[in-house]
Parts: C-alpha cells; structure tokens; sequence
C-alpha cells in the first residue's frame, strides 16, 4: 500500500476552549507530534523551554525569520510568536501526523503559506465552547482578577470565535472526556482520507 | 446554531468487506438511517421485503423508473436494482443521516446525480479487505462452493477494489469491532464538518 503522507492539524479556539489540552493529549498518546511554538514573550512560572515554547530574545527570533526558517509568524501585543518549519515539514513528510494549536491569525497564515505540501497536509478544527455563559465562566477562572481584565478576555474571545467559518471543522465543546473522543474521531477519520493515502 | 443538513453515507466494498454489517449496525444503534434498496431479484430465504429490500416486479420497477422516483438504479447480472429518492432526500433535508450500502456503480450515479442537495451530502467510503488472502478465505465461505464459483467472486470483488481511489475514504478491515470504531469516528467527524453546519 502507498505510503501516508502526515496530516497537520492546526487547532483554534479562544482561550477556555479547551484546545491546548486537546492538543497536548494526542502527542501524550503517542498519536501525533506537538509542534512546539518560540515566542519572544517572557516564560511564565512553570512553562518550561523546549516544552511549552522556545523562549528566545527578540534578535534571535529575526534572526530566523530572516532566514526563512519560520512556516508563519506574527506579532502580538508587542511580542513575536511563530512556527519553524523544522517543527512540521520533515515530520510530514515522513507519514508523522503534527498537531498544533495556533490562533486565528496563525491559522490563516498556514492555510496561505508558501509550501503547497504543508497546505494540502492542513486539517483546520475550531474548538468552540458551548456557550457564552459557559465561555465566561471559565475566563472568570479563579475570581481573582479584575472585572476588566475579564471583560477584555471575553472580548479577544468572541473576536477569535466570529473567524469559525474559516474552519474545515467545528468542535463544540461539551466535557473534557467527550471533546477528546470527537477530536481523536476526527483524527481516525482523516487518517482513512484517499487523497492523504495517494498522494492526489 | 445553524440546522445540520444530514449527510449521505455511501459504502461500497467487495462481498466478504463487512460493508453491510456495518451500514445495519450504525442504522441499529440509531446513527443513520438505513437507505432500502428496490430489486427485481427473487428474495433469498430469510430475506424480508422492506427491511433487505423492497422486493418488486420488473413493471413495478420499471414504473417508478419511467416515474422518475429513483436516485439511481441499475441493471446487474439481469436484474434491475435501485435507490428511491424518497429513502433519502427528504431525511437529509431534516438533518438525519441517512446510510447505504452500493456497488461502484451505484455510488458513482448518486455522486453524479441530479439532486444537488444530495450531491453535496454524499460522504463516501470504500471498504478494502485487509489482504487479497483474507478476501479470499472470506468468500470461500462455508467450503461447499465449487471452485468456479468462488473465483468467479474473487474476479468481482478484486474489479470493485480497483475503484476505491474514486472514494473520499477508505476504510482498511481489520476485525468486524475496529472497523465498526473506525466507522462511527468517520460519522463522528463529518458531523463537525463547517460545511454541513452552515450549508455552504
């Protein structure tokens, strides 16, 4: 039989979505590679470097980004994220699935990115939460901050959520348990896809 | 949230591929509605009219044909099978999932057929036996087939196998419970597809 080529599989969501726990699960299971992301933002307590991101200074991210080497990148709030193509391409290629969680913005831009390989290797899932309700109670989180900063996360999140048409799928949050069944479904099902199998 | 359109499920595969054992237990457990073809051949001991099939006479037949009633039909080994679009259509419009079991050639005319709705709804999934030897050994069956008749068969299944390029997923058999998984994960996914959501 013909030899898979990987799929990557990009996950979106605001933040309380659930996706990077989506995302961080598959790799523990061994069914996918997590693409870890650099930033130039500094760690927070507990993030680790080489796990969480690669932390680096902001003239050694250019450094890379002038030399091609990321798939995309972008700035936010004054501080530069992006994925290294080392962290994707040859994993494709090899028939290794690739998971990562980007927003809306990193989304777009692997979709649109220079490597028709990647592109066509793209299987693009918004994590949606149930509902609004739902959405502010987690952004709410220990109720230690400020109505303001709350106010501002809900606000970022509706932003990220109105972009769900751009997605192949949608997963509606539900519980932790079932969000997983239907992400790892999905996962099976594109495995079983002909173009992915013939290479089409 | 936006109305599902339900989909179509189309499963083809080789006699010996568990193709029907599969459609009749996602309809069982509730998943999908199970498509009843019509035929014109004679009913084998033990089938049922209206639940194997709609047992009709070749002028039945050929007045719901004339009709206009069938999605597709065909004429196979002298005897005329078909689909009654009113199996399907109306369940999709009302967001039920709607499965059915058909040769290549049936599948190709629904994937074909006039019915946009309908075209657009059709997921369809080619189930492969594990290997040429396994499918052997399964259509040998009981041992009290001659051998013309089961190489006659092998002939058969190995000319539907040549088509499963032409479907969206293939779906490799291992045991009748993995497929079965492998399955439902299919329906599970194609449920969360953006396209079926917003009926772009």
């Amino acid at each position: 039989m013909s030899q898979r080529m990987g799929m990557l599989l990009v996950v979106s969501g605001p933040s309380g979505s659930g996706k990077t726990t989506l995302c961080r699960r598959l790799a523990n299971e061994g069914e996918a590679r997590y693409s870890i992301s650099c930033t130039t933002r500094p760690a927070r307590p507990g993030e680790v470097n080489g796990r969480d991101y690669y932390f680096l200074t902001r003239g050694e991210f250019e450094a890379k980004r002038d030399a091609g080497d990321f798939l995309e990148s972008a700035e936010v709030h004054g501080n530069l994220y992006g994925t290294l193509s080392s962290e994707v391409t040859g994993h494709l290629c090899l028939g290794s699935d690739v998971v990562m969680d980007l927003d809306v913005q990193g989304a777009a831009k692997v979709r649109a990115c220079g490597d028709a390989k990647v592109r066509q290797s793209v299987v693009d899932i918004f994590v949606m939460p149930p509902s609004d309700e739902e959405l502010l109670a987690r952004l709410s989180g220990r109720g230690t901050d400020t109505v303001a900063v709350i106010e501002l996360r809900m606000r970022n999140a509706l932003d990220e959520m109105s972009h769900w048409r751009e997605y192949t799928y949608r997963l509606l949050s539900s519980t932790q348990e079932e969000d997983y069944l239907r992400f790892k479904a999905l996962v099976i099902a594109e495995r079983m896809r002909v173009s992915r199998l013939t290479g089409v």
